[in-house]
């Protein structure tokens, strides 16, 4: 009876550490395939929670990070990922995903972080773009935000630097009210214009963007447009592509699928067009012309952009996640104006005058 | 009578003229001599107010500048500079001179700026950096500056880069009161430590400050410390020099006297280390290390350089002199942190934690 209900019971243990075990596997296996490193969070974590959106907001930006990686390293075989997971003393943490010199790419990188702590009155001020002001228990406002973010910097000077980011927040004010929202885009920046692709980026986005209401395109390309503005140029970043900040209506659920899509959207929208021309021919003349294009994008960067700007004052940011959007080498040239007529003015024109690429 | 009266005004009239035509020719030969433009204001119009201080300081700018780029264009006989007159729609004008891809040269460029008009109060007020107020008529303050600035990024690692910038302000309030003040200073960023280099540069400097006060030294070399500081990456960008700003006392001639020894110290600090390493050789491995030095000192002109902000958000700036400063080619890699005792940890050292030079 005794010894019979013992044998049972070390059965029935055996055979639960044996099941724990294949589940451990399991996981390790699945993080593995679908994930560049174990999510911040915790996998059984985001499992436990997993109908909260702030779970599903981590899952879907770990999917894109890897998918976006196994994308760019399908097509630059000779080179890979170096991939950094890293803690922030004031909570959270992310996984940096670098491809630095290879043979298509001159610098890729795809940064996943969850950082979560308490804010300032005035941090959270400045972290919404419209500035609304929020009500904060002794000064400080428990927040979480979450993104995706990404700059590919390619070598050829005929295939397109690329960025995209997509991101969550929320605070919580005194009396227990959590504001939530979302922002995001994906953009292009050519060395030189190729309408055929900058037709397809743009529609690729578009049909993500029509998916969930008509109205959605037409702003959010506006909203890049101005938001990539290098105002002392009087140049955009680029050709554009779509930008949305502060977006929390009409629900939290609607917002996130629109979001989902636009994630989805990245992969299609880019990497044909850099397996189309990573083998095309270039001369030094366009090489040079891509190098001082890359010091505009330092320019805009490090002078407006509001992200690259929010990162650095942040205490216990890590800067070399938020530095690995700067290109690999860029070039500034005193009086560097391209001859009427050239393919140089050409894409100046496009960046001076943006156009709709899908009507 | 008449004829013989006639007959003197006509001979008078002529030597006038031929006096008029020599003083013409000769202010010519001057200008040539002396300068590497006609000045902003105009030669007879600045010894027309000779007296006045803001003619001694335009001609200590533009002698400045013309010391220099002689001093730099003697040591690369290959290249010359780049000289263009510019003018302000707003009022004013400059003179940039830049010489770019030379032999022993990247960049250099030599700016000065003579410009007037009416500032906003906030503009006013961004302009001192001690913030003091400033009352306006019909909230407009008629202000002049002026000033010469310079940054100098030599091909050769082993040849440091090397910035200097004097500038007087005048800024006219509602009762007519005058406000004035000077701001300058010069600095040393060199690739690789070379301690004998550090010394001279900061001793020269040293000299000029202490034949107006023994103080001068210790505190602007703090101030050039303080200011050229890249709080993101926790180092300076350069090995400093000297730094001030809101200069106003003991009085203006005291101050002139004071930044015009500056003013002529910069060649005596610097040319003699540029001749001294500018045909050493240098490994691939040291160029690159260069390159991402390159790349510290666009992110503190961009992010922190009050000057470059200042200049980029003033309405009718000269974008291409203000971004002069940049240099023609920047590195950015991720993660790169060289070894321990490497010459390249040796220089990062110094940028942490700045050392006194001259004791």
């Amino acid at each position: 009876g005794a010894l019979g209900g013992l044998g049972l019971a070390l059965g029935l243990w055996r055979r639960q550490v044996a099941l724990a075990a294949a589940r451990e596997d399991e996981e390790e296996k699945e993080l593995r395939q679908r994930f560049m490193a174990p999510p911040v969070s915790g996998l059984r974590e985001l499992r436990r929670r997993r109908r909260e959106l702030r779970s599903r907001m981590e899952l879907l930006i770990m999917e894109t990070q890897a998918e976006m990686c196994r994308a760019l390293a399908a097509l630059d075989p000779g080179a890979s990922f170096v991939v950094d997971s890293w803690e922030r003393k004031e909570g959270g943490g992310g996984i940096s995903c670098v491809l630095q010199d290879g043979e298509v790419f001159e610098k890729a990188g795809v940064n996943v972080s969850v950082v979560s702590g308490l804010l300032s009155e005035e941090a959270a001020r400045q972290m919404r773009s419209r500035g609304k002001s929020l009500k904060a228990k002794d000064g400080k406002l428990p927040f979480c935000a979450m993104g995706v973010s990404s700059v590919i910097h390619p070598k050829n000077p005929h295939v397109p630097t690329m960025h995209f980011n997509y991101r969550y927040f929320e605070i919580e004010e005194a009396d227990g009210t959590i504001q939530w929202w979302f922002g995001g885009g994906t953009d292009l920046t050519p060395t030189y214009l190729n309408e055929e692709d900058a037709v397809h980026f743009h529609k690729t986005l578009k049909e993500a963007c029509d998916k969930h209401d008509l109205k959605l395109y037409p702003k959010y390309k506006k909203w890049c447009d101005d938001y990539f503005y290098i105002k002392h140029r009087g140049e955009r970043r680029g050709i554009g592509g779509i930008f949305f900040d502060d977006l929390d209506s009409p629900s939290k659920e609607e917002v996130f699928q629109f979001v989902k899509s636009c994630a989805k959207a990245v992969v299609p929208c880019y990497i044909p067009i850099v397996k189309k021309h990573c083998h095309d021919s270039f001369t030094p003349e366009e090489k040079l012309w891509q190098q001082l294009r890359r010091g505009r994008y330092v320019e805009f960067n490090l002078l407006y952009d509001r992200g690259t700007k929010f990162g650095l004052l942040t205490p216990g940011s890590r800067i070399e996640s938020i530095l690995m959007s700067l290109p690999l080498t860029a070039r500034w040239e005193y009086m560097h104006n391209p001859p009427e007529s050239s393919r140089e003015a050409e894409i100046l024109e496009v960046l001076r005058n943006p156009k709709d690429w899908v009507h």
